[in-house]
């Protein structure tokens, strides 16, 4: 019975994610699902990447969190317009689903838009099992967090393109072994590209800010 | 619809959960729950917290995980006996729900124990919402999460009797106000006893031994 319903909750939201997707697609534009534990670090990345890629990739983004608009009061200060969604009014949800952001999208002129970031919930395990209509999916792992979470939460590292390793500033300070973060993300999903960023220093953020200007001019 | 049937799995998963509540307390066990973020350092926590506390506290740990068993692994070599739960049987599920540690607590001779763990999934929404017969909550939260997290989800919070600030040894590494974020705890829930700690070097365990120990002798 529960999972007869779990089933027809997740194809309703299929049905929306793929509406969503048909609507960024007639604007042409690219939207990124990026997604996290809770502090891994999600928001200074957006801020630090808006700043580089604005105003020549006119960019947008939805903010998720169960309460407060602390991200999107942050984000709003990069210029870029931001759409913050509480899921404390769809009772404490613990993901964005596709109808959400068919809601939050109404907020933008998406003529004016070349890509669309939803920075979705704190969460490694619920938002991995939700399409909301996303060209693209990348992960945030804070270094912090230990070696094995690829493994541990292997849906999220499946379902996305790009993982970026955060917060590298701290590493001489951990022991924590990168190499075998990377080996264990490549183990459950050979094709993902992998970042060693700072959000913090900026150190390690070329080759990612090349890899989504590359697939912001790769949507058709 | 929706709303509906998931009232009904929370009210099924309450039942059960006054079940085990009534078989632990006729075994005069204590059951805490603990819950955090993942990569927090749950498994650091209580691979340090049973090295000091048994024998005298015969203690027993069920351990949440969608896949792997490196936590049990690890638990194991403290001589506590471990019960891996792997929720991908469950359908991947993003937390314990009552009937697991129902079943679980079968793998355990409950006459020999007087404290049973139950490390749920790293997860720091769902967990929350789930009665699992516990009694007592704690969170673990690492300093390297940011200062928010207690206001962005209240939830955890608001159900935990306890919450250990974790990581305190990177401190000096971070632009993080200890202050501003037992503020925020205390702003949701102003009964939470608090304990700065670092499972890396021990620091601050004292106090938080000294509760758990508290509860433990408590238990009627």
């Amino acid at each position: 019975m529960e999972i007869k319903v779990v089933r027809k909750v997740l194809d309703v939201n299929e049905t929306i994610a793929k509406q969503n997707r048909k609507m960024f697609a007639e604007k042409k534009i690219f939207v990124l699902n990026m997604m996290s534990s809770p502090g891994a670090g999600k928001t200074t990345v957006l801020e630090k990447t808006l700043a580089h890629i604005m105003p020549e990739i006119r960019s947008a983004v939805i903010v998720g969190d169960i309460c407060t608009t602390n991200d999107a009061d942050r984000l709003a200060k990069t210029g870029a317009p931001v759409v913050q969604v509480n899921t404390d009014e769809f009772g404490g949800d613990c993901h964005l689903a596709a109808h959400v952001i068919a809601k939050a999208a109404e907020g933008f002129d998406l003529d004016a838009l070349d890509l669309l970031i939803v920075e979705n919930v704190g969460n490694l395990v619920c938002p991995a099992e939700f399409d909301i209509g996303e060209d693209a999916r990348a992960v945030v792992l804070s270094v912090t967090e230990g070696e094995d979470k690829p493994v541990k939460y292997p849906l999220m590292f499946r379902v996305c393109e790009a993982a970026l390793l955060n917060k590298t500033d701290l590493l001489p300070h951990l022991d924590y072994d990168i190499k075998t973060t990377i080996e264990n993300i490549c183990q459950v999903n050979s094709d993902i590209s992998v970042f060693e960023v700072s959000a913090k220093t900026e150190d390690g953020f070329g080759p990612w800010l090349d890899w989504l200007r590359r697939r912001v001019e790769q949507k058709p």
